[in-house]
This record gives C-alpha cells, structure tokens and sequence, in this order.
C-alpha cells in the first residue's frame, strides 16, 4: 500500500510539470495562457448527424453564443421607459375594463351602465394608492429593489420568500394572460382562427420563448413605437366617443353575434357580491404597475427621479384610458363577447372608428403591446429564479446564464407552466384572471407592508409621510386581496391559496438544507483538509457482467488498471446458466474472479445492492466500492433508447447508496 | 508499471481465496451455497419515506414477488377456451354490427333495413373462410404458433416484421377499441358518465393494466361464466325477437334521444362505396378470430383436437350472434346513436326485455366481456414484444420479465399507448375501428399467405387441400385488406398505412444492429482473451471541480487511489475566480494539480470537452480517461432534482465520448 501511495504521488508530481511545461501541444481552441490556465475559445465539434443538426437549428434560432459581460443595459429615457416598462400594466387596458363589465353583464345589460363607472373610478383611485406607495420604494431604493428584496430586506426570510412564490405566480399568469388575450385580439380580427385559440397560444408563446432564449433586447425606440401608438390610438378613439356622445351622434353597435345572448338576459338586482366580484375582476388591470420600481437600474440618471416621471406618467396614461374606456363602453352599451372572440377593446374601436383599416392597425398595436406584456413576464421571472437560487432557495441551475446570456432554464421553466395554464383553461382570459389577480396582490401588500416597515426602521427625515403613504397602501392592497381571494376563491383563487404555502414550504425546505449543507461542507483548515486526505481508504472493484463479450473484457482490462482488489458478478434466476458462464470465464482465463447471485424472484438491483451490504461487510464496512458497468458507446442517436438498460436500471438504485462510487466504461465499436 | 501489475494481480488472487472461504460471514437474504455461488433470497429494506411508501405501495397494488418457474400453465378444456380465447372475437359483436349500421345510416334507416343482412352474411361467409384456414393453422402447428411466427418461418425475415408490426397495431387496437366500447356499454346503462367518457376510459385502463402487472390468471371457470352468460343471454334476446317478429308482436322501438337525428335523416341512394365502407366497418367483427390457433398450448391433450372444437364451436357462436343481431336490428329499426351513449346492443335488449334487471345484467355481462377482452391485447402484445426482443429486434428490456412474472415493459407500453389513443380519438369506438380492422387483416393475410406456402414447402400427403383453404383464405383476406384500406382511407386508415412500414424499418434497423454487434463483440478463443487483456491501458484521471469542499475533497482521495495520474478541473468564465480557487487550493495542500479553463462563453460542457480531447492528445491518444465527477448523496426524494445539476449534464455529453470512463463519488451528509 505504502509504495503505491509513493509511487502514485511520483506520478502526480510528474503531471504537474507537465501540465505547467513550457511548450504544451497546441489544438484549435485550447490556448495556455498561464502555468495551468487554459482558454478555451471554441467548443468542439458536435459529433453525428442528430447532434449537428440540433447545433445548427440552436444557432439559427438562438445565434451564436455570447462572451460573458457583453450584456448590454440600455438605459431608459422617460418616455422609452413609459413605454417598455410600462408595457404590463398599459396592456391590462386591452382586457381588465373587459373582464369587469362581463362579470356586471350577469346581471344584465342595465347593470352594466350603472355600475362599470363607479367600478372604474374605485380601481383608478386604488391605482392612484399603489403609484403613491411606489413613489415612496423608487425614493428608498434608488438603485431598485423588487418586492422579493424590500420584503426580505424589511420584514425577514419567510415574508420575503411568500413575496417571491407570489411574484412568480404573477409573472407567469402576466404571461399567460397576456398571450391569451393577445389570442383573442387576433380573433377580434380574424375569427377564422378561433377553432385553433390553443394551438394559436402555443405557437406564439414559442415564439416569445425563442425570443428570450435568445435574449433578444431590441432598441426601446423600435419597441416603444406600438405602445405609443396604442396609447394614442386608444387615446384618440376614446376622445372622438366622447364627442360623438356629446354631440348625440354616437354610431349604432353592432355587437358580435356570439354576444346577442347577453343581450337578451333577464335584468336581475346587483348585490353586493357581484359588485366585488366586478371590482376584482377590474383590479386586473392594476398588475404590472410595480414594474417602474423595479426597473430603477435601466433608467438614465438621474435615475430615481425618471423613475418618479414615468411612474406619474403611467398613472396618468392607464387612469385616462381605463376611465374612457369604461364611460364610453357604457355610453354605447358594449357587451362582453361570453365566447371570447371579439374583445371589449376591438368592439370599441370598431364602432366608433368602423371595421377598416385603421380599427385593424390598432388592434395589431394591441396585439404588439400584449406581447411586449408577455416579454415581461418572460423576463422577470428568470430573475427572481436567479435571485433565489442565489441565496440558496432554489437549485444551482437557474442561476446559470445560458449561451446567449440569458437564464435559459428560468425561460424554458415559465414557457413551460404558461403552456399548461394555458391548455387546462382552454385559452381563457376569463377563466386565469382570478389566479392572476390574487398573485399580484398578494406581492403588493407585502411590499407596501414592507415599505412602511422600512420608513419605521429607518426614521430619516419626513419619515412620517413616507410611511403614511405606504401604510395607506398596505391597507387599501390589504383589503383589496382579501376582496379578490373571497370573492374570486371558487372561480380558481383557492388554486393559488393552495400553491402559495407549499411553494414556500419548497423555498424554505430547500434554504434550509442548503444552509446546513454549506456548514457541512466547509473545510475549516488546511489541517482539516490534509487531515482527510491523509485517512486511509480501502477500495473493492465490483464489475457488473451479464455474459462474456468484449465490452466486458474491456471493463476487466479497465479494472486491472485500478488499484484494487476486483470481483465480477452475475445475478441470474437459473443457476445453470451461471454456471456456463463460469465455464467460459474459466476457459477464457480473465483473471478475476466471478460471483453468481441465485436470485430466484429475478431481482436483478435487489440481489446486488443485498450482495454489495455483503460485500461490505466482509472486506471492511468503511471500504468504498466501485461498481464497474460495462456500457456499449452510443453511436447513434437511437443506441441511448436500444442500449446499456440494465447499466441505467442500476445507476439509478446505486445512485442513493453511500460509499458506493460508479463507474460506466464505455466500449466503443468501430463500424 | 510491471511491479503495480504483479501487485494486483496478487491481490485480485487473494480476494479469489476470501470470497471462497469456507466460513463467509452471513446475512439474511445471503447465503453462500457453493464457492462463489451465493443465492439472495431478501432484497434489501428500501430506504427513506417515499421508497418505503412506493415499496408498500407496489407490494398491495401487485402482490409479493413471485419466483421464476411458478408460472402456472392452466390447461384449458374446450368450454372454457371458447370463453377466454374466443373473449375477443365475440365481444366484437357488441360493437362490430352497430359500427357497420352506423356507415349505413348515412344513407338514412331504408339503408338499414336493406343492406344490414346481406352485409352481414358476407361477414359471416368471410368468417367462415377465415375459420377454415385457421383450421389449417392448428393443424401444421400443433404446439401453436402466432401470425409473427407462421410468416417468418414461411415467407422470411421481413415479411415476419411485417407480421409483428400488424399484429402490435392490432393488439393496442383492441386494448383501446374494447376499453371506449366498455364505456359505451356503461354509459348505455348510466348516461350521468357521458362527460367522463375519457376519464372513466383511462381509469379502466389502468385497472386492467394493473391487474396485468400483477399477473393474475384467473380460473377459466370463474371467466366464462359472463361470456357464457352474454352468448347466451344475447342468444335468448336473439330467439325472444325473432319470435316476436314471426308472430307480429315486436314491441316498438324507443329510440334513444340523441338518436332522433338520424330518424329524420333524408333518404340518399346507396353507392358502392358506402356499401364496402359499411362492409369494412363490421369486418371489425372478426378481430380475434386467430387468437384459438396462438394458443394451442393451453389447450388440455389432445390439443389440436381440443382446439378444432373450439374453434369450430367460435364459429358457430359468432356467426349465429352476428346475423342474429343484424336480422332484429333491421325488423325493429334500431339506429345507432351518433353520440355513442347507448350502444346498439343495450338498444336491442332493451326494446326486447323491457328496461329492468335482465337488461341490466345482460349489459353487465357485455361489460366484463369487453374487459376479458381487453386483457387479451394486454397478454398478447408484451408476449409479442418479448419475441422480438428475443430475436433481436427490440431492446433487451422487453424481454424481461417483472416481479410477478408478467413482461411489465410492454404492459406499460401497451396501456400508454391506448392511452394516447383514447385521449386523442376522445374514447371514440367510430374513430377507432378503421386503424383496428386495417391492423387485424394484414396480420390476417400474412398468415395466411405464410400458411399456403407452408403447405407447398412440404408437400405431405394432402397438402393440396390444406393448401387450397389457406390459398383461399389469402386471396380473400387480401382483397378485404385493399377494400378496408381503400375505403377507410381517409378515416383514419392512413395512420397504420404510416406507421406499419415506419415500425418494420425499426425492427429491421435495431435487428442488424444487434447482429453485428454480436459478432464484433463475440470473443473467439482464450487466446484471443488473453491479447485484450494483455495489451496495456494508460490512465489518466480528471476530477471537475465547482469549488473546494469536503465532497471535492473525498473525490480527490478516492482518486489518489486509482494507479492513475490525476488532475482537477475548474471551468469558468472569469479567471479571477479560478485563481481565487487556486489560492485555496494551494493552501489545503490537495497534492493534485488544478487546471484552470476560461470559457468566455460560459460553455462549461463543451471547454471540458475540448480540454479532455487536448489531453488526450498530450498524454497518448489512447490512453483511457476516467472523469471524477464528486456528487452529493441524495438522501431525500428532492435532493435529486435540487443538486447534482452539473453532474447530470456531464454525464450526459460524457456518455457518447469514447474511452472515457465516467465515475461518480458519491458525499454522504450525515445528519
């Protein structure tokens, strides 16, 4: 034992000069730079058709990869940013006014015209609480801070982490939401495509997804165009309403056929519930209104100050649309399509503008703006992913930037759910608007709560009128998410009452162990670590063998290589032909010797996890085992799926066994 | 080198010796019972909460594990054989001649009543052609024989793919066919299930594929008594009608609501092509006819005798229940039900018995024959996977048979894919059958053109005779496959048309791959052993490293006892960290050098590569790679899916690199 350690620790020494020699042998993208630093600049070339193929569509779609700190932070002008940031909480105008009045319409058509105003003008005095409340988070956190900071920054670990499962579940229902009724935009228009809502969803949150995956940043200028021509679309079509209405020359409505059985509805009283019901639904429109603070970083400086700009700017944008949008509605007595096909929006615009050309243009604008709305979502949640796994809440691999810089497991992940989302309800903005409402508040209260815990803490000058107006929000979004989650919980809020606690439980569960793990692990000194490699460790090779080939040959000649005493096992139901192998073994004089395990219920992982706790016991029950699987090196693309099924059977059981490493030596046959 | 080689080699002699000591240590559930023989008789207690529940789990749902050789062979009279062999033929009748009145009804219900008979002879005169050649079949196979087999022993390799590949479509056609028809039947006496159709379809599906992992064969007495309770139940209504019918007392005809549309439908001529398509539609009725010639082995001796009778006595059953049911079908009108909610079947007993417990149980009956039914498919489709695999055409996996002795592999394939089939077809037995009656009859033809040839090849006293039938049988069946092709075409046949060639190619891909990797791998004498062995491997160990903690550390010692050279990997995309790392790793005196990879593009698989390929070229392009990959233990059911990432993707890329051994080093926590 003692002369292999030298001998071995020779041969270490004898790599480490080589590896440092002066004069390494070159190769197309290893370049030594340093005593033991390589640069690799290029990957090496995917091998067989199938990996070519994919590398190449990789490129297409997603380009080539990008050198690390090349991610380029576009600073925001006001107006760009009204725009970009903006984008969230200006699209809730396409389908929160909408989702409002067909909650009223079940009351029919008179409750429509008496209560959609009132409604309005409650959720643009509570839009008028919520920018207030975020004027005061841009003054504190001039360098921005997302709800999941403020909470944690102010109110401790778990508000923090129910801020972040409430955040995610509201940035994946932006998406989801927004794709749907950018769907149902594109219906507005083309109502050929309504058989295929669905499928039509997919395809563009695809797309969206490619878009991410690439990391597509494009100009704010380019960006900014539909938003603002959505805004002045809207803008003018509402002012042209209200001027035909004032001058009694409103045009006649034409609502869309599948709409004339909400016309025909009996006229019931409103009650209370249906008034909340209606206020909930409406309060959608609010999500996406703490996007400014959060985006702090991406304004020109003087940051904290743009921010504050277009924070008044977006209050002032959204309140005037949402309240003409809803007036003129009623004004003209627009009914909500209960199919889903023409939007409350297109209706508008089509009667007051006429089904030409300039009522497709800002359809098409609507349509821009809900995907830009959709690109939100698609870019904050694989932040707060990253965040999270930062601080150790979630798995290493969502902090990894992918080629293209951004975090592609995050992007894939939120594609993922929205896609289910979005097949489970069918593509129906109605039906997610109540998961979405309930995540978006529940974000808000805990960063308001946070925030005035924050001015509280700190007490700087003033510190009184900051935490008013954050109190005042903490209140107002406070009752507000108890109104949504009461009156929205059959119509799917109980779904998120459900998920909300157990995404924290997962959260916690898993900072939790990673914080222990991280105590574990560490080594405290030099003389702890020389302490443990010092310590002795008895090796046992256990090769796997279910006939004699040259795959198992090679693994034997692989074994012999290493230091340790080896064995060969067979696990059989039919010990006779355990016994022919032996034959061969013998005859073929392979130098090791092999074990047969009778297992007469033909349990092929049992009987060798049984034999190895054996094992273990009679050479020493702290020697570490290696179990050698013999593999066939895939070729092609299908060998994966017709090959090495006993060597996948067994990874997967060895893989919880403890002193117990495995090793897959592959053999390769040249064809 | 030599001396390291000596060394071992007297150590793999010492282990020799210990593991044939005459007084091992023991261990419940090992017992040594020759020298290097030892027989497992307890697999070892699984480990944490959720292995222990699904343990539990499986052990309630399947039953204890059962030792290899138990399996019982239950001889079958020819009573009973009719009943279980014969299950799926007759339960055709439950949905063969309502699919056929539905293409008629097209045409409105004059349609019925004038082509459903003569119809309906032709079927029968086609089974009694069919009947005869099987005869034939039993006869030249008196240990039984499948269509797989029959066409490869007589018409070659390809031709018995072909086979095999018809005969799995068909088997998974039955599996979903019978299940929505089941449903059918359920729905025919509880209509409240019509919008569970799917549902209560796949929790069927599960049942009967639970009940197939766990391998039960239930007594055939215990199974004929509700086949024999539906022929003979149908029977009497059959008798009851045509009675009522010749004295001019039919009750009238109820029918059901959704089936009022086709009462009203306006009367169109009859083509030819509605008249094959109706013709096609009810051939679905022979489906199972080949199951008596399959299973000759389970009939008691005489068994080809026993399984003539049978057969004979099929025929006459289902002849008589087939034109029985068209015949009253037409004197009373019945009309199937384009919704599927009451099967022809329940309508017919219903109108004869009235709509009390005789209808019921009769109904019951027609359920659990379709059930039985199903369970063929279950049986024969693994049973026909493991052939294949056993010649070489599939993978290994389907060959093995699971802790009850079943082939659980192709159990669960065969339930997934009835699954996908039920889901995408919406349960629906109408959309169903074209796939099923193209699948049943080119098994059909191959057999039989297998058969006229088998009788030519040997040329035994009378072959003409038997020749004659199968020729007939042949040419019959080929021209029904053209006109069930032809005329399903375009409802759904195409689908088989597709993937029947695409299967046969894969079989035939997978069968010469396996070919020629037996010969490479094949081993030809000791000599040839001996040189493998002989010639020499160099090592060259490289351990990845993320950064320097105690599961770092134990990989390096575990590597330090390999007799290998040994260095550390760091790959990433900013080089400060990497000297960071040095700093510390200089300073815990690892005694492993540790190189550094700057990949700028964070493309930590592809650099690691690059770099083993560099290596490689360094050291001796032949010498043998082993990557350490140090990993965390998962001692939790979600430690996999929260650690290890960088591992699995390793392993992954590493898996198609040749001569490059992966091992993972498993750290324990304990905590």
């Amino acid at each position: 034992m003692h002369r292999l350690r030298v001998l071995n620790e020779q041969r270490a020494h004898a790599t480490t000069t080589s590896g440092e020699t002066d004069t390494p042998p070159s190769m197309r993208g290893v370049h030594a730079i340093a005593p033991g630093v390589y640069a690799i600049t290029a990957d090496p070339p995917p091998h067989g058709r199938l990996a070519r193929a994919w590398h190449r569509l990789k490129r297409v779609l997603l380009g080539p990869p990008l050198p690390s700190g090349r991610e380029r932070r576009e600073r925001l002008g006001w107006l760009a940013a009204l725009a970009i940031l903006g984008a969230d909480a200006i699209s809730s105008t396409v389908y929160g006014p909408e989702e409002m009045l067909r909650v009223l319409s079940q009351a029919g058509v008179p409750a429509i015209s008496a209560y959609a105003l009132p409604i309005a003008v409650a959720i643009v005095a509570l839009l008028g609480i919520l920018a207030l409340s975020y004027w005061q988070t841009i003054t504190a956190y001039p360098t921005g801070a997302g709800g999941y900071i403020v909470a944690t920054d102010n109110l401790g670990r778990v508000p923090g982490l129910v801020s972040a499962a409430a955040l995610l579940i509201d940035y994946t229902l932006d998406v989801a939401v927004s794709v749907a009724s950018g769907v149902e935009t594109a219906t507005s228009a083309v109502p050929l495509l309504v058989p295929f809502r669905v499928p039509v969803a997919l395809g563009g949150l695809c797309l969206i997804m490619l878009a991410n995956l690439r990391g597509i940043r494009t100009a704010g200028a380019l960006m900014s165009a539909p938003i603002y021509l959505y805004i002045f679309g809207t803008a003018g079509v509402v002012a042209l309403g209200v001027l035909h209405w004032a001058t009694g020359t409103l045009p006649p409505y034409a609502p869309p056929q599948s709409a004339q059985e909400v016309l025909n509805r009996p006229v019931e009283t409103v009650g209370l519930v249906l008034l909340l019901r209606a206020f909930s639904s409406g309060a959608v429109a609010l999500t996406g209104i703490e996007a400014i603070s959060n985006g702090v970083p991406y304004f020109q400086p003087p940051e904290a100050r743009n921010a504050h700009r277009t924070l008044a700017g977006l209050a002032i944008v959204f309140g005037a649309l949402m309240l003409g949008i809803t007036f003129l509605c009623g004004a003209i007595g627009i009914v909500p399509d209960p199919t889903e096909t023409e939007t409350v929006h297109s209706q508008l615009t089509r009667t007051i503008l006429g089904a030409g050309p300039l009522h497709m243009v800002l359809e098409a604008s609507a349509l821009l703006l809900l995907i830009l709305a959709a690109d939100t979502g698609f870019a904050d949640f694989p932040r707060l992913l990253s965040l999270l796994a930062h601080d150790g809440y979630l798995p290493a691999a969502f902090g990894v930037r992918g080629a293209r810089l951004a975090f592609s497991n995050g992007i894939v992940l939120v594609a993922a759910i929205a896609a289910v989302l979005i097949v489970v309800f069918r593509g129906s903005v109605t039906a997610l608007v109540p998961l979405f409402t309930v995540g978006a508040f529940a974000a808000f209260t805990l960063s308001q709560v946070g925030m005035a815990r924050h001015w509280w803490r700190r007490r700087d000058p003033g510190w009184q009128w900051h935490m008013a107006a954050n109190g005042l929000g903490a209140i107002t979004t406070t009752a507000v998410l108890g109104i949504v989650v009461v009156s929205k919980f059959v119509y799917g809020a109980w779904m998120v009452v459900l998920i909300l606690p157990l995404l924290v439980l997962a959260f916690h569960a898993v900072g939790v162990h990673h914080e222990r793990l991280t105590r574990h692990l560490h080594i405290g000194s030099a003389h702890a670590a020389s302490r443990v490699l010092a310590s002795p460790m008895r090796h046992h090779v256990v090769i796997t063998v279910g006939r004699l080939d040259r795959i198992v040959l090679q693994a034997v000649k692989y074994a012999h290589g290493l230091n340790a005493p080896i064995e060969a096992v067979y696990v059989t139901d039919h010990r006779a032909r355990g016994e022919e192998l032996r034959h061969d073994w013998d005859a073929a004089q392979v130098g090791v010797p092999l074990v047969i395990l009778d297992s007469p219920v033909r349990s092929f992982d049992g009987a060798l996890l049984r034999y190895l706790d054996f094992v273990q016991k009679r050479e020493d029950p702290h020697c570490f085992l290696t179990v050698i699987l013999p593999e066939l090196l895939p070729t092609r693309w299908w060998h994966p799926l017709v090959h090495n099924y006993f060597a996948w059977r067994l990874k997967w059981v060895l893989m919880f066994r403890p002193r117990t490493a495995v090793t897959s030596v592959p053999y390769e046959v040249r064809e």
